[in-house]
């Protein structure tokens, strides 16, 4: 069989390149050796969101009382909670199935290795099945990374997606990895009741934003009882017994009833041969592509695999280029524009473009403007008044925009739009902001006094 | 004593225009005859936010209860949350109190009266202080309007203010009025454990709002207990042996422990003598502006009492505007662009800019397209799935946004610069769009297929 465009990889990317094409007039076909929907939809956003939200009440009944508004207690059942979560997934999958149905695409089920710059094996239990392609676009993804002394074991020792099935809460899980992974389960298992002990190599928690996001995420987790360990090396993370042991570097050991190792993620390259396609892989197996995500004349590589931004939505903003591209629709290089970015939680964290830092080391002068989420009757309402909103600004445009704070992900499209047109002060009132509203935070950080950082 | 710029009136608008006329330059004076921060701060959007934000997590641990997801019981304490309210609100008014202070506002309690174009005159227990000015502000706003045989009695019949000194909830409520007040406070109650029944005149709920959107609002409402009567026309309201009750013209009667009158608002010029300073009114006492928010040649009229947009944010914006136009750096009409609204609430309303109604009234050709919130995961997340955006075309540019259903409220400020900036479907894809958000389903119905309205 031969088709105009073969996608490899139901995820995000590869969903939205094979459903671009046939919408394209492209014969397509799409091959994935899981279930479709990919990492995001059966391991990834959507299952953590679901349990997020399904909890969200938790937290936020335990600041009401706190402030002596609210009594009451509350028990999350998980074992329903997952039958839910089973259920929605399942029909997510059937729904995207019928999508690609209704758009002609056809779904090979198995392991893809290229044999060619236009051919593809596509290999499952009934045999392997050869297919040409004009052009092939590989959206294959990521998975948990390995460390030696801390592989997951699926015993105490487990990656995400082992603990997105457990049915019981332990009674104390040691993270280790303190990124969006690992701060959104540990937000969820710590609802449950699971007493949550975080472990971080980098200096701060969150370590790909600015240091003052990490300190307002730190007090706000230390007083909602985590413990909290960072700049420290882990030498080992093993099942000992029933239980999960953690060993750092120096020697001190932590124990727990399970364990999530969370730091990092590795390409899901392996087996695919992109180099007889005339691609190449560097680091662990990340698809280099060119300045139009080309890994080579026939393929394209979008999303994760090729290591750019490991985030569902720059997934779908490349898979979308990949096709204007095939199809001679877009000829300048690949940009992605200001990319947003949130960890979802009672306590998240929001941002789009750079950091202070990335801005600093490519020598730009940088001012920030800040707003305190205590001064926002939204954030005054749900007793949620820890965090703020910044604003970074380069030659008086809108550089990036950060946030830390409860319900501060609602503030991503409009932040994204703000930054994307590089808004100036006078931008910011270019329009009436609601009263009352969390985005008068974001309006008082675009409109207050500026600071050189 | 003689000002610059004279305010009447320290709510929304006022407070912005005091603020913006001294950081102007301009030696400013503020009259008050009641609390610093007027209706909004005091009796109207943050007394009810604290309130709706202090129990959010109430009905969202009913619908994971009915998901079988979560058990568990809670009460909510009324005078605590009282409590909490008057010590906010009373540190928020020190605040603004300090804020004029600091840029030099002086501050007037009393009651003013025009005793000419340039003159007022403020009386207090105290006595009557006559005050210059060369520009004066009016920003009186507006305040619960009362219907013969349905007056307010602070017994058994309440308006706003009465209900929001409630110490205990009410086993049941008769809401007169299906706007954002009574739409809300019954929200807020039905929290509590009052039985609410709610009342209209207009054929549906919500009746600025298109009619779609009052459908959702109405089977949502109906299966958490509301009862609904709408299209039916209230003869009285009355306090009857320690119940209120009320009698339809047709001669139904009900009764309830408690009753809110949340049907309209009135002017609050009463006494204030514009016509002294060539102002005139109109209607019930609103104060009549040309182009340029005037209601004389030395007097504004900004905020509700003008009756253009009764919203606090409304008023803050044509404060900002006012002042630049007595300052000389403003010379066009004023014009507000589109206008944000939200219900909120469990389940929210949102709008911006105009209603399919008032589009097709203006003889335009619309165009609407639609997304489910069933489909957005963070709607599932949720458990809240009932409601949608939809998206209002003219000529290919977005000429609204409205949305119904949990959480909507985020999506506004978005929604206000794309309908500002008079969007087309090729600016929404100038933006990478966070997955997994709500703001997703904004994407979705942004770039759904159109239909003919």
């Amino acid at each position: 069989m031969s088709y105009d465009c073969i996608v490899i990889g139901a995820g995000p990317g590869g969903m939205r390149a094979a459903m671009q094409a046939a919408q394209a007039g492209l014969s397509t076909a799409l091959v994935e050796k899981e279930d479709l929907g990919g990492t995001c939809l059966n391991w990834g956003c959507i299952p953590t969101k679901l349990f997020l939200g399904a909890t969200a009440a938790g937290p936020m009944l335990h600041v009401q009382q706190k402030l002596k508004g609210a009594e009451g207690h509350l028990r999350f059942d998980l074992a329903a909670m997952q039958q839910r979560k089973d259920r929605f997934l399942k029909g997510s999958r059937t729904a995207v199935g019928k999508q690609l149905q209704a758009l002609g695409v056809d779904v090979f089920s198995g392991t893809a290795a290229f044999r060619g710059p236009g051919t593809l094996a596509v290999t499952n239990a009934q045999g392997t099945t050869e297919l040409a392609f004009a052009q092939c676009v590989v959206a294959t993804g990521s998975m948990p990374a390995a460390f030696p002394g801390l592989e997951p074991d699926g015993d105490c020792v487990l990656h995400s997606s082992h603990v997105l099935t457990l049915t019981e809460a332990p009674e104390s899980m040691i993270i280790v990895g303190a990124g969006a992974i690992g701060l959104e389960m540990g937000d969820f298992f710590s609802r449950l009741g699971t007493k949550i002990t975080i472990v971080e190599g980098m200096d701060r928690l969150a370590p790909t934003e600015d240091a003052d996001i990490a300190d307002v995420l730190t007090k706000q987790l230390k007083r909602e009882g985590w413990t909290i360990h960072t700049g420290r090396k882990v030498a080992s993370l093993r099942t000992v017994n029933g239980t999960a042991v953690l060993t750092f570097e120096d020697g001190e050991t932590l124990t727990a009833a399970k364990s999530l190792m969370a730091a990092g993620r590795k390409p899901a390259s392996a087996g695919l041969q992109i180099e007889a396609a005339g691609g190449t892989t560097v680091g662990s197996g990340w698809i280099k592509t060119d300045g139009c995500l080309r890994a080579s004349d026939t393929v394209y590589a979008i999303g994760d695999i090729n290591g750019r931004t490991l985030l569902a939505h720059a997934a779908d903003h490349q898979a979308r280029y990949a096709v204007r591209h095939m199809c001679g629709k877009e000829q300048a290089e690949y940009a992605s524009g200001p990319m947003p970015a949130c960890i979802y939680g009672h306590t998240e964290v929001m941002r789009v473009g750079t950091t202070v830092a990335e801005l600093k080391a490519a020598g730009k002068s940088v001012e920030v403007s800040v707003s305190q989420l205590i001064a926002n009757p939204i954030a005054q309402s749900y007793g949620t008044t820890h965090g703020f909103v910044k604003v970074l600004w380069v030659e008086g445009k809108m550089a990036g925009i950060a946030a830390v704070g409860h319900g501060v992900s609602h503030l991503v499209a409009a932040a994204t739009i703000m930054v994307a047109q590089q808004w100036t002060e006078k931008d910011v009132h270019s329009i009436i902001w609601a009263h009352p509203t969390l985005d008068e935070a974001l309006e008082a950080a675009a409109t207050g006094p500026r600071v050189v950082v």
